[in-house]
Protein backbone atom coordinates (compact mmCIF):
# COMPACT_ATOMS: atom_id res chain seq x y z
CA UNK A 1 0.00 0.00 0.00
CA UNK A 2 3.22 2.48 -0.34
CA UNK A 3 1.89 3.79 -3.59
CA UNK A 4 -1.41 5.18 -1.73
CA UNK A 5 1.03 7.92 -0.25
CA UNK A 6 0.99 9.32 -3.44
CA UNK A 7 -2.67 9.15 -4.46
CA UNK A 8 -3.63 12.21 -2.43
CA UNK A 9 -1.91 14.31 -4.69
CA UNK A 10 -3.81 12.38 -7.69
CA UNK A 11 -7.26 14.95 -7.89
CA UNK A 12 -4.97 18.13 -7.59
CA UNK A 13 -3.20 17.09 -11.07
CA UNK A 14 -5.99 15.85 -12.89
CA UNK A 15 -7.82 19.52 -11.90
CA UNK A 16 -4.89 21.09 -14.33
CA UNK A 17 -5.40 18.80 -16.55
CA UNK A 18 -8.28 18.29 -18.74
CA UNK A 19 -11.72 18.27 -17.47
CA UNK A 20 -13.09 14.86 -16.97
CA UNK A 21 -16.38 13.05 -15.95
CA UNK A 22 -16.95 14.12 -12.43
CA UNK A 23 -16.08 11.40 -9.93
CA UNK A 24 -17.99 10.64 -6.31
CA UNK A 25 -15.67 12.61 -3.90
CA UNK A 26 -14.10 10.75 -0.81
CA UNK A 27 -14.73 11.08 2.75
CA UNK A 28 -11.94 13.26 3.21
CA UNK A 29 -12.80 15.76 0.11
CA UNK A 30 -16.17 15.61 2.01
CA UNK A 31 -14.95 16.77 4.87
CA UNK A 32 -12.20 18.70 3.68
CA UNK A 33 -15.18 20.83 1.44
CA UNK A 34 -17.88 21.19 4.18
CA UNK A 35 -19.13 24.35 4.90
CA UNK A 36 -18.26 25.67 8.17
CA UNK A 37 -22.05 25.75 8.29
CA UNK A 38 -22.23 22.03 8.76
CA UNK A 39 -19.46 21.45 11.75
CA UNK A 40 -21.03 21.92 15.33
CA UNK A 41 -18.57 23.77 17.99
CA UNK A 42 -18.42 21.18 20.96
CA UNK A 43 -19.17 23.35 24.07
CA UNK A 44 -16.33 23.99 26.32
CA UNK A 45 -17.88 22.18 29.32
CA UNK A 46 -17.67 19.24 27.41
CA UNK A 47 -14.38 19.01 26.82
CA UNK A 48 -11.61 17.70 29.42
CA UNK A 49 -7.75 17.69 28.61
CA UNK A 50 -5.39 15.04 30.38
CA UNK A 51 -1.85 16.43 30.93
CA UNK A 52 0.89 13.68 30.61
CA UNK A 53 4.25 13.92 30.80
CA UNK A 54 6.96 15.88 28.37
CA UNK A 55 3.03 17.96 27.92
CA UNK A 56 1.24 15.78 25.89
CA UNK A 57 -2.73 15.96 25.85
CA UNK A 58 -5.15 13.77 25.66
CA UNK A 59 -8.56 15.96 24.66
CA UNK A 60 -12.15 13.94 25.49
CA UNK A 61 -15.26 14.97 24.30
CA UNK A 62 -17.64 14.61 27.08
CA UNK A 63 -21.22 13.04 26.51
CA UNK A 64 -23.62 14.64 29.48
CA UNK A 65 -26.98 13.73 27.38
CA UNK A 66 -26.17 10.39 27.56
CA UNK A 67 -24.36 9.84 31.55
CA UNK A 68 -25.08 13.38 33.21
CA UNK A 69 -24.40 11.54 36.55
CA UNK A 70 -21.55 10.61 35.96
CA UNK A 71 -20.32 13.65 33.75
CA UNK A 72 -21.25 15.60 36.69
CA UNK A 73 -18.98 13.26 38.58
CA UNK A 74 -16.32 13.74 36.20
CA UNK A 75 -16.31 17.64 36.16
CA UNK A 76 -16.45 17.83 39.34
CA UNK A 77 -13.40 15.01 39.90
CA UNK A 78 -11.51 17.61 37.85
CA UNK A 79 -11.99 20.45 39.48
CA UNK A 80 -11.09 19.18 42.44
CA UNK A 81 -8.31 17.88 41.47
CA UNK A 82 -8.29 14.21 41.18
CA UNK A 83 -6.40 14.07 38.36
CA UNK A 84 -3.74 15.44 39.71
CA UNK A 85 -1.19 12.11 40.23
CA UNK A 86 -2.95 9.86 38.71
CA UNK A 87 -1.89 7.25 36.06
CA UNK A 88 -2.78 5.07 33.67
CA UNK A 89 -2.08 1.51 34.71
CA UNK A 90 -3.78 -1.08 32.21
CA UNK A 91 -3.30 -1.29 28.50
CA UNK A 92 -4.61 -4.28 27.34
CA UNK A 93 -3.81 -4.99 23.70
CA UNK A 94 -6.86 -5.03 21.48
CA UNK A 95 -9.37 -4.05 23.97
CA UNK A 96 -8.56 -0.32 26.87
CA UNK A 97 -6.21 1.60 27.94
CA UNK A 98 -7.58 2.67 31.61
CA UNK A 99 -6.30 5.10 34.38
CA UNK A 100 -7.28 6.86 37.60
CA UNK A 101 -6.18 6.70 40.96
CA UNK A 102 -5.94 2.99 40.61
CA UNK A 103 -5.67 1.36 44.13
CA UNK A 104 -4.38 4.57 46.34
CA UNK A 105 -6.59 5.68 49.20
CA UNK A 106 -7.58 9.46 47.77
CA UNK A 107 -10.83 10.16 49.09
CA UNK A 108 -13.19 11.38 46.59
CA UNK A 109 -13.88 15.16 46.53
CA UNK A 110 -16.93 16.83 48.06
CA UNK A 111 -19.64 17.26 45.49
CA UNK A 112 -19.27 13.51 43.60
CA UNK A 113 -22.11 10.95 43.87
CA UNK A 114 -20.72 7.81 44.99
CA UNK A 115 -23.38 5.74 43.80
CA UNK A 116 -24.75 6.91 39.99
CA UNK A 117 -27.27 5.32 38.39
CA UNK A 118 -26.69 2.70 35.80
CA UNK A 119 -26.70 5.26 32.77
CA UNK A 120 -26.23 2.36 30.68
CA UNK A 121 -28.76 4.16 28.04
CA UNK A 122 -31.33 6.54 27.67
CA UNK A 123 -34.57 7.07 26.25
CA UNK A 124 -34.59 7.45 22.36
CA UNK A 125 -37.16 9.62 22.77
CA UNK A 126 -35.96 13.43 21.99
CA UNK A 127 -32.70 12.12 19.99
CA UNK A 128 -32.33 12.73 16.21
CA UNK A 129 -30.99 10.04 14.60
CA UNK A 130 -29.16 9.97 11.47
CA UNK A 131 -29.62 6.31 10.52
CA UNK A 132 -26.55 4.35 9.69
CA UNK A 133 -28.63 2.15 7.16
CA UNK A 134 -26.48 -1.27 7.94
CA UNK A 135 -27.18 -3.45 9.55
CA UNK A 136 -26.22 -4.06 13.69
CA UNK A 137 -25.10 -7.45 15.36
CA UNK A 138 -25.91 -5.41 19.03
CA UNK A 139 -29.39 -3.78 18.28
CA UNK A 140 -32.15 -3.61 16.22
CA UNK A 141 -30.92 -0.36 14.50
CA UNK A 142 -27.59 2.13 14.72
CA UNK A 143 -27.08 5.38 13.88
CA UNK A 144 -25.64 8.94 14.90
CA UNK A 145 -26.92 11.28 17.51
CA UNK A 146 -24.90 14.77 17.60
CA UNK A 147 -21.86 13.33 16.09
CA UNK A 148 -21.71 10.47 18.21
CA UNK A 149 -22.29 6.81 17.45
CA UNK A 150 -25.39 5.19 18.73
CA UNK A 151 -27.50 2.07 18.95
CA UNK A 152 -30.68 1.59 19.01
CA UNK A 153 -33.37 -0.56 20.66
CA UNK A 154 -36.52 -0.04 19.25
CA UNK A 155 -38.51 -2.26 21.16
CA UNK A 156 -37.23 -1.11 24.64
CA UNK A 157 -37.17 2.93 23.61
CA UNK A 158 -33.73 3.25 23.98
CA UNK A 159 -30.24 4.54 22.86
CA UNK A 160 -27.28 3.91 24.14
CA UNK A 161 -23.52 5.31 22.87
CA UNK A 162 -21.57 2.33 21.49
CA UNK A 163 -17.98 0.92 22.35
CA UNK A 164 -16.60 2.21 19.53
CA UNK A 165 -12.33 2.91 19.47
CA UNK A 166 -11.88 6.09 21.55
CA UNK A 167 -15.08 5.73 23.47
CA UNK A 168 -14.54 6.25 26.90
CA UNK A 169 -16.14 4.38 29.84
CA UNK A 170 -16.20 4.27 33.75
CA UNK A 171 -14.21 1.42 35.14
CA UNK A 172 -16.77 -0.13 37.37
CA UNK A 173 -16.51 -3.41 40.18
CA UNK A 174 -19.69 -5.83 40.44
CA UNK A 175 -23.70 -4.54 40.05
CA UNK A 176 -25.02 -2.77 41.47
CA UNK A 177 -21.47 -0.40 41.40
CA UNK A 178 -21.80 1.71 38.48
CA UNK A 179 -18.37 3.60 39.09
CA UNK A 180 -17.67 7.41 39.90
CA UNK A 181 -15.75 8.10 37.06
CA UNK A 182 -12.76 8.24 39.00
CA UNK A 183 -11.30 5.52 36.63
CA UNK A 184 -11.86 5.38 33.08
CA UNK A 185 -11.01 3.55 29.67
CA UNK A 186 -10.60 4.19 26.62
CA UNK A 187 -10.73 1.62 23.29
CA UNK A 188 -7.89 0.84 21.32
CA UNK A 189 -9.05 -1.81 20.19
CA UNK A 190 -12.36 -3.88 17.89
CA UNK A 191 -15.34 -2.39 19.07
CA UNK A 192 -15.96 -4.79 22.60
CA UNK A 193 -19.83 -3.93 21.74
CA UNK A 194 -20.31 -6.64 24.17
CA UNK A 195 -19.44 -4.15 26.92
CA UNK A 196 -22.86 -1.78 25.44
CA UNK A 197 -25.03 -1.06 28.13
CA UNK A 198 -22.91 -2.62 30.68
CA UNK A 199 -21.17 0.47 31.38
CA UNK A 200 -21.60 3.69 31.11
CA UNK A 201 -20.36 5.09 28.69
CA UNK A 202 -19.55 8.54 28.82
CA UNK A 203 -17.69 10.37 25.92
CA UNK A 204 -14.96 9.89 23.67
CA UNK A 205 -10.99 10.74 23.19
CA UNK A 206 -11.05 13.59 19.99
CA UNK A 207 -7.29 14.37 20.42
CA UNK A 208 -4.06 12.50 21.40
CA UNK A 209 -5.57 9.36 21.96
CA UNK A 210 -1.96 8.11 20.35
CA UNK A 211 -0.48 9.00 23.26
CA UNK A 212 -2.50 5.96 24.75
CA UNK A 213 -2.75 3.35 22.50
CA UNK A 214 1.13 3.24 21.58
CA UNK A 215 1.99 2.48 25.13
CA UNK A 216 3.44 -1.17 26.11
CA UNK A 217 0.99 -3.51 26.41
CA UNK A 218 0.44 -4.81 30.32
CA UNK A 219 1.72 -8.15 30.93
CA UNK A 220 -0.57 -8.85 33.76
CA UNK A 221 -3.72 -10.61 33.10
CA UNK A 222 -6.58 -7.73 31.51
CA UNK A 223 -3.36 -5.65 30.88
CA UNK A 224 -2.66 -4.54 34.04
CA UNK A 225 0.96 -3.22 34.19
CA UNK A 226 2.59 -5.72 36.85
CA UNK A 227 4.99 -2.88 38.37
CA UNK A 228 3.53 0.31 39.82
CA UNK A 229 6.70 1.60 37.83
CA UNK A 230 5.37 0.93 34.63
CA UNK A 231 2.57 2.99 35.39
CA UNK A 232 2.25 6.21 33.04
CA UNK A 233 1.88 9.07 34.92
CA UNK A 234 -0.89 11.86 34.87
CA UNK A 235 0.22 15.57 35.52
CA UNK A 236 -3.86 16.33 35.91
CA UNK A 237 -7.05 17.20 33.93
CA UNK A 238 -8.48 20.59 33.16
CA UNK A 239 -12.08 21.67 31.61
CA UNK A 240 -11.36 23.45 28.58
CA UNK A 241 -14.26 25.57 30.18
CA UNK A 242 -11.89 26.16 33.27
CA UNK A 243 -9.15 27.32 31.48
CA UNK A 244 -8.62 31.41 30.10
CA UNK A 245 -10.28 31.39 26.81
CA UNK A 246 -6.94 31.98 24.68
CA UNK A 247 -5.80 28.41 25.90
CA UNK A 248 -9.08 26.24 25.11
CA UNK A 249 -8.71 23.93 22.72
CA UNK A 250 -11.96 24.12 20.48
CA UNK A 251 -13.14 21.15 18.36
CA UNK A 252 -16.19 20.84 15.93
CA UNK A 253 -17.69 18.00 14.56
CA UNK A 254 -19.23 17.24 10.93
CA UNK A 255 -22.92 17.27 11.03
CA UNK A 256 -25.70 18.15 8.16
CA UNK A 257 -25.87 17.24 4.73
CA UNK A 258 -21.92 16.94 4.60
CA UNK A 259 -21.96 14.27 7.03
CA UNK A 260 -24.65 12.73 5.34
CA UNK A 261 -22.60 12.38 2.37
CA UNK A 262 -19.54 11.32 4.26
CA UNK A 263 -21.04 8.66 5.55
CA UNK A 264 -22.54 7.70 2.06
CA UNK A 265 -19.00 7.69 0.64
CA UNK A 266 -17.61 5.79 3.53
CA UNK A 267 -20.12 3.11 2.88
CA UNK A 268 -19.83 3.22 -1.00
CA UNK A 269 -15.83 3.94 -0.99
CA UNK A 270 -15.13 5.00 -4.93
CA UNK A 271 -11.44 6.52 -4.27
CA UNK A 272 -9.09 5.20 -7.36
CA UNK A 273 -7.83 2.16 -5.22
CA UNK A 274 -10.79 0.37 -4.17
CA UNK A 275 -12.72 -1.81 -6.96
CA UNK A 276 -15.60 -3.44 -4.83
CA UNK A 277 -18.12 -0.38 -2.92
CA UNK A 278 -18.98 -2.26 0.52
CA UNK A 279 -22.18 -0.94 0.62
CA UNK A 280 -22.43 -0.63 3.98
CA UNK A 281 -20.71 0.57 7.22
CA UNK A 282 -20.59 -0.72 10.21
CA UNK A 283 -21.49 1.80 12.97
CA UNK A 284 -17.94 1.92 14.61
CA UNK A 285 -16.58 2.11 11.19
CA UNK A 286 -17.71 4.94 9.90
CA UNK A 287 -15.03 7.42 12.26
CA UNK A 288 -17.39 10.72 12.74
CA UNK A 289 -14.90 13.63 11.49
CA UNK A 290 -14.07 15.06 14.57
CA UNK A 291 -10.91 18.41 14.65
CA UNK A 292 -9.87 21.17 15.60
CA UNK A 293 -11.93 24.09 15.04
CA UNK A 294 -9.76 25.94 12.38
CA UNK A 295 -8.09 29.32 13.20
CA UNK A 296 -9.61 32.63 11.91
CA UNK B 1 -12.93 -1.90 36.16
CA UNK B 2 -9.92 -2.06 38.10
CA UNK B 3 -11.66 -4.74 40.57
CA UNK B 4 -12.37 -7.09 37.45
CA UNK B 5 -8.99 -8.22 38.30
CA UNK B 6 -10.43 -10.35 41.09
CA UNK B 7 -13.22 -11.32 39.37
CA UNK B 8 -11.28 -14.15 37.96
CA UNK B 9 -10.82 -15.48 41.24
CA UNK B 10 -14.16 -15.81 42.07
CA UNK B 11 -15.25 -19.44 40.43
CA UNK B 12 -12.05 -21.01 41.85
CA UNK B 13 -13.41 -19.02 45.59
CA UNK B 14 -16.49 -19.98 44.67
CA UNK B 15 -15.84 -23.91 44.30
CA UNK B 16 -14.75 -24.14 47.66
CA UNK B 17 -17.68 -22.83 49.29
CA UNK B 18 -21.14 -24.66 49.30
CA UNK B 19 -22.42 -26.31 46.06
CA UNK B 20 -24.61 -23.32 43.36
CA UNK B 21 -26.72 -23.84 41.02
CA UNK B 22 -24.80 -24.56 37.68
CA UNK B 23 -23.55 -21.16 35.90
CA UNK B 24 -22.87 -21.03 32.15
CA UNK B 25 -18.86 -20.84 31.52
CA UNK B 26 -17.67 -18.10 30.45
CA UNK B 27 -15.84 -17.57 27.34
CA UNK B 28 -12.40 -18.16 28.88
CA UNK B 29 -13.58 -20.86 31.04
CA UNK B 30 -14.81 -22.86 28.05
CA UNK B 31 -11.31 -22.54 26.31
CA UNK B 32 -9.68 -23.75 29.04
CA UNK B 33 -11.54 -26.25 29.58
CA UNK B 34 -11.66 -27.55 26.12
CA UNK B 35 -10.82 -30.84 25.47
CA UNK B 36 -7.25 -31.52 23.47
CA UNK B 37 -9.31 -32.99 20.28
CA UNK B 38 -10.92 -29.79 20.10
CA UNK B 39 -7.71 -28.17 19.55
CA UNK B 40 -6.58 -27.86 15.36
CA UNK B 41 -2.36 -27.47 14.90
CA UNK B 42 -1.92 -25.09 12.61
CA UNK B 43 0.75 -26.75 9.89
CA UNK B 44 4.32 -25.61 10.22
CA UNK B 45 4.24 -24.45 6.65
CA UNK B 46 1.78 -21.94 7.63
CA UNK B 47 3.66 -20.44 10.46
CA UNK B 48 5.90 -17.27 9.28
CA UNK B 49 8.32 -16.02 12.25
CA UNK B 50 9.09 -12.19 11.62
CA UNK B 51 12.16 -11.30 13.59
CA UNK B 52 12.37 -7.69 14.90
CA UNK B 53 15.16 -6.43 17.05
CA UNK B 54 16.02 -7.68 20.78
CA UNK B 55 14.96 -10.72 19.60
CA UNK B 56 11.24 -10.00 19.43
CA UNK B 57 8.58 -12.11 17.27
CA UNK B 58 5.72 -11.85 15.43
CA UNK B 59 4.20 -15.22 14.07
CA UNK B 60 2.21 -15.00 11.23
CA UNK B 61 -0.36 -17.87 10.13
CA UNK B 62 -0.96 -18.16 6.46
CA UNK B 63 -3.81 -18.85 4.83
CA UNK B 64 -3.31 -20.77 1.58
CA UNK B 65 -6.80 -22.01 1.57
CA UNK B 66 -7.82 -18.38 0.33
CA UNK B 67 -4.91 -16.51 -0.89
CA UNK B 68 -2.55 -19.31 -2.41
CA UNK B 69 -0.56 -17.65 -5.22
CA UNK B 70 0.21 -14.76 -2.79
CA UNK B 71 0.80 -17.07 -0.23
CA UNK B 72 3.18 -19.09 -2.09
CA UNK B 73 4.96 -15.69 -2.88
CA UNK B 74 5.51 -15.01 0.80
CA UNK B 75 6.83 -18.22 1.11
CA UNK B 76 9.59 -18.29 -1.54
CA UNK B 77 9.94 -14.33 -0.32
CA UNK B 78 10.81 -15.39 3.26
CA UNK B 79 13.21 -18.41 1.53
CA UNK B 80 14.83 -15.96 -0.28
CA UNK B 81 15.68 -13.69 2.49
CA UNK B 82 13.56 -11.15 1.49
CA UNK B 83 12.70 -9.82 4.72
CA UNK B 84 16.56 -9.70 5.83
CA UNK B 85 16.99 -5.98 6.43
CA UNK B 86 13.36 -5.12 5.60
CA UNK B 87 11.22 -2.28 8.41
CA UNK B 88 8.17 -1.41 9.43
CA UNK B 89 7.66 1.97 7.77
CA UNK B 90 3.72 2.77 8.18
CA UNK B 91 1.84 2.61 11.96
CA UNK B 92 -1.81 4.86 11.60
CA UNK B 93 -3.63 4.90 14.43
CA UNK B 94 -6.84 2.63 14.75
CA UNK B 95 -6.09 1.15 11.23
CA UNK B 96 -2.67 -0.95 10.05
CA UNK B 97 1.15 -1.11 10.98
CA UNK B 98 2.69 -1.84 7.30
CA UNK B 99 6.48 -3.50 6.83
CA UNK B 100 8.63 -4.43 3.92
CA UNK B 101 11.30 -2.86 1.88
CA UNK B 102 9.26 0.06 0.94
CA UNK B 103 11.41 2.39 -1.46
CA UNK B 104 14.40 0.43 -1.52
CA UNK B 105 15.54 -1.02 -4.63
CA UNK B 106 15.67 -4.96 -3.39
CA UNK B 107 14.93 -7.45 -6.58
CA UNK B 108 12.34 -9.89 -6.16
CA UNK B 109 13.95 -13.33 -5.77
CA UNK B 110 13.16 -15.76 -8.72
CA UNK B 111 9.94 -18.27 -8.11
CA UNK B 112 7.62 -15.04 -7.29
CA UNK B 113 5.14 -14.46 -9.26
CA UNK B 114 5.26 -10.53 -10.12
CA UNK B 115 1.42 -10.12 -10.99
CA UNK B 116 -0.44 -12.83 -8.80
CA UNK B 117 -4.30 -12.80 -9.61
CA UNK B 118 -7.17 -10.72 -7.60
CA UNK B 119 -7.02 -13.47 -4.49
CA UNK B 120 -9.97 -11.31 -2.97
CA UNK B 121 -12.15 -13.75 -2.22
CA UNK B 122 -12.73 -17.68 -3.23
CA UNK B 123 -15.86 -19.70 -3.95
CA UNK B 124 -17.90 -20.71 -0.99
CA UNK B 125 -18.21 -24.14 -2.26
CA UNK B 126 -16.25 -26.43 -0.45
CA UNK B 127 -16.09 -24.47 2.62
CA UNK B 128 -17.21 -25.84 5.85
CA UNK B 129 -18.64 -22.74 7.63
CA UNK B 130 -19.57 -22.37 11.02
CA UNK B 131 -21.98 -19.98 11.41
CA UNK B 132 -21.75 -16.55 13.31
CA UNK B 133 -25.56 -16.18 13.36
CA UNK B 134 -25.85 -12.26 13.39
CA UNK B 135 -25.87 -9.85 10.86
CA UNK B 136 -22.68 -8.47 9.11
CA UNK B 137 -22.82 -5.02 7.58
CA UNK B 138 -20.26 -6.28 4.63
CA UNK B 139 -21.90 -9.35 3.45
CA UNK B 140 -25.10 -11.18 3.36
CA UNK B 141 -23.97 -13.65 6.18
CA UNK B 142 -20.25 -14.44 8.42
CA UNK B 143 -18.85 -16.95 10.25
CA UNK B 144 -16.21 -19.21 10.71
CA UNK B 145 -13.85 -21.57 8.25
CA UNK B 146 -11.14 -23.55 9.93
CA UNK B 147 -10.21 -20.80 12.51
CA UNK B 148 -10.65 -18.21 10.36
CA UNK B 149 -13.68 -15.28 10.22
CA UNK B 150 -15.28 -15.51 7.40
CA UNK B 151 -17.59 -13.02 4.96
CA UNK B 152 -19.98 -15.04 2.90
CA UNK B 153 -21.83 -13.42 -0.25
CA UNK B 154 -24.08 -15.99 -1.16
CA UNK B 155 -25.59 -14.13 -4.23
CA UNK B 156 -22.28 -14.20 -5.71
CA UNK B 157 -21.31 -18.07 -4.03
CA UNK B 158 -18.33 -15.97 -2.67
CA UNK B 159 -16.33 -15.72 0.79
CA UNK B 160 -13.70 -13.68 1.89
CA UNK B 161 -11.35 -13.30 4.73
CA UNK B 162 -12.52 -10.60 6.87
CA UNK B 163 -10.25 -7.38 7.90
CA UNK B 164 -10.17 -8.07 11.53
CA UNK B 165 -7.62 -7.30 14.15
CA UNK B 166 -4.37 -8.57 13.89
CA UNK B 167 -5.29 -10.31 10.10
CA UNK B 168 -2.69 -9.42 7.23
CA UNK B 169 -2.90 -8.44 3.93
CA UNK B 170 -0.81 -7.72 1.06
CA UNK B 171 -0.23 -3.83 0.11
CA UNK B 172 -0.31 -2.80 -3.68
CA UNK B 173 -1.03 0.32 -5.64
CA UNK B 174 -3.89 0.80 -8.12
CA UNK B 175 -5.74 -2.05 -10.04
CA UNK B 176 -5.17 -4.58 -11.55
CA UNK B 177 -1.96 -4.51 -9.54
CA UNK B 178 -2.59 -7.15 -6.50
CA UNK B 179 0.83 -7.06 -4.54
CA UNK B 180 3.39 -9.45 -4.44
CA UNK B 181 2.98 -10.12 -0.91
CA UNK B 182 6.50 -8.18 -0.18
CA UNK B 183 4.89 -5.55 1.69
CA UNK B 184 2.59 -6.62 4.37
CA UNK B 185 0.10 -4.84 6.63
CA UNK B 186 -1.85 -6.30 9.81
CA UNK B 187 -4.80 -4.37 11.48
CA UNK B 188 -4.24 -2.43 14.73
CA UNK B 189 -7.73 -0.76 15.03
CA UNK B 190 -11.24 -1.22 14.51
CA UNK B 191 -11.83 -3.74 11.83
CA UNK B 192 -11.49 -1.80 8.02
CA UNK B 193 -14.29 -3.99 6.38
CA UNK B 194 -14.29 -1.86 3.61
CA UNK B 195 -11.06 -3.25 2.48
CA UNK B 196 -12.63 -6.63 1.95
CA UNK B 197 -12.35 -8.19 -1.56
CA UNK B 198 -10.51 -5.18 -2.05
CA UNK B 199 -7.46 -6.73 -1.07
CA UNK B 200 -5.47 -9.72 -0.87
CA UNK B 201 -5.90 -10.94 2.96
CA UNK B 202 -3.21 -13.43 3.36
CA UNK B 203 -3.27 -14.39 7.13
CA UNK B 204 -3.16 -13.13 10.35
CA UNK B 205 -0.70 -12.58 13.23
CA UNK B 206 -1.29 -14.80 16.74
CA UNK B 207 1.39 -13.94 19.13
CA UNK B 208 3.52 -10.89 18.79
CA UNK B 209 1.31 -8.04 17.83
CA UNK B 210 1.89 -6.13 20.42
CA UNK B 211 5.55 -5.35 18.91
CA UNK B 212 3.88 -3.71 15.99
CA UNK B 213 0.55 -2.52 17.51
CA UNK B 214 2.53 -0.08 20.13
CA UNK B 215 4.77 1.48 18.41
CA UNK B 216 5.17 5.16 17.75
CA UNK B 217 2.18 6.62 15.30
CA UNK B 218 3.97 7.95 12.03
CA UNK B 219 3.52 11.53 11.70
CA UNK B 220 2.66 11.72 7.66
CA UNK B 221 -0.51 11.32 5.92
CA UNK B 222 -1.57 7.43 6.18
CA UNK B 223 0.54 7.04 8.95
CA UNK B 224 3.89 6.84 7.01
CA UNK B 225 7.06 7.52 9.35
CA UNK B 226 8.86 10.55 8.09
CA UNK B 227 12.34 10.05 8.58
CA UNK B 228 14.09 6.19 7.58
CA UNK B 229 15.90 6.61 10.83
CA UNK B 230 12.56 6.01 12.94
CA UNK B 231 11.78 3.10 10.33
CA UNK B 232 11.70 -0.38 12.82
CA UNK B 233 14.01 -2.93 11.53
CA UNK B 234 13.68 -6.54 10.76
CA UNK B 235 15.92 -8.91 11.23
CA UNK B 236 14.64 -11.21 8.96
CA UNK B 237 11.79 -14.28 9.00
CA UNK B 238 11.43 -17.51 8.82
CA UNK B 239 8.58 -20.35 8.21
CA UNK B 240 8.19 -22.79 10.80
CA UNK B 241 8.95 -25.17 8.00
CA UNK B 242 12.64 -24.58 7.50
CA UNK B 243 13.72 -24.71 10.88
CA UNK B 244 14.69 -27.17 13.24
CA UNK B 245 12.18 -29.40 14.08
CA UNK B 246 12.71 -28.46 17.91
CA UNK B 247 12.87 -24.99 17.49
CA UNK B 248 9.26 -24.67 15.88
CA UNK B 249 6.76 -22.66 16.69
CA UNK B 250 3.55 -24.90 17.62
CA UNK B 251 0.59 -23.38 17.80
CA UNK B 252 -3.34 -24.68 17.31
CA UNK B 253 -7.10 -23.04 17.52
CA UNK B 254 -10.00 -23.70 18.77
CA UNK B 255 -12.52 -25.90 16.74
CA UNK B 256 -15.48 -28.54 17.35
CA UNK B 257 -18.33 -28.32 19.63
CA UNK B 258 -15.91 -26.04 22.23
CA UNK B 259 -15.44 -23.37 19.44
CA UNK B 260 -19.68 -23.71 19.14
CA UNK B 261 -19.83 -23.05 22.62
CA UNK B 262 -17.00 -20.40 23.00
CA UNK B 263 -18.64 -18.67 20.30
CA UNK B 264 -22.18 -19.15 22.17
CA UNK B 265 -20.48 -17.69 24.98
CA UNK B 266 -19.32 -14.64 23.75
CA UNK B 267 -23.00 -13.52 21.96
CA UNK B 268 -24.20 -13.96 25.40
CA UNK B 269 -22.13 -13.05 28.31
CA UNK B 270 -22.98 -13.97 31.33
CA UNK B 271 -19.58 -13.41 33.62
CA UNK B 272 -20.29 -11.74 37.01
CA UNK B 273 -19.96 -8.86 35.59
CA UNK B 274 -22.15 -8.57 32.69
CA UNK B 275 -25.98 -7.51 33.62
CA UNK B 276 -27.13 -7.66 30.22
CA UNK B 277 -25.73 -10.05 27.29
CA UNK B 278 -25.71 -8.76 24.24
CA UNK B 279 -27.28 -11.71 22.44
CA UNK B 280 -25.21 -11.21 19.73
CA UNK B 281 -21.75 -10.52 18.36
CA UNK B 282 -20.03 -8.90 15.35
CA UNK B 283 -18.11 -11.25 13.19
CA UNK B 284 -14.67 -9.17 14.72
CA UNK B 285 -15.43 -9.18 17.90
CA UNK B 286 -15.60 -13.07 18.31
CA UNK B 287 -12.00 -13.50 18.62
CA UNK B 288 -11.27 -17.02 17.48
CA UNK B 289 -8.71 -18.55 20.15
CA UNK B 290 -5.28 -19.61 19.30
CA UNK B 291 -2.23 -20.45 21.33
CA UNK B 292 0.87 -21.72 21.72
CA UNK B 293 0.06 -25.88 21.34
CA UNK B 294 0.85 -26.87 25.32
CA UNK B 295 4.00 -28.48 26.51
CA UNK B 296 3.66 -32.35 26.79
Amino acid sequence: MRRIAALALLPLVAAAQAPAPAKPKTPSEITAGAPRSDWREIAAEDLLVFELKDGKKVVMQLAPEFAPVHVANIRALSKAGWWNGAAIYRVQDNYVVQWGQNESEKPFPAGVVAKPPAEYARPLAGLGVTPLGSPDAYASRAGFVSGWPVAIHDQEGLANLAHCYAMVGVGRGLSPDTGTGGELYTVIGHAPRHLDRNIAVVGRVVQGLEHMSSLPRGTEALGFYKERTSDVPLVGAKLASDMPAAERPRFEYLAGASFDAYLNARKNRQDDFFIRPAGGADLCNVNVPVRPVPAG
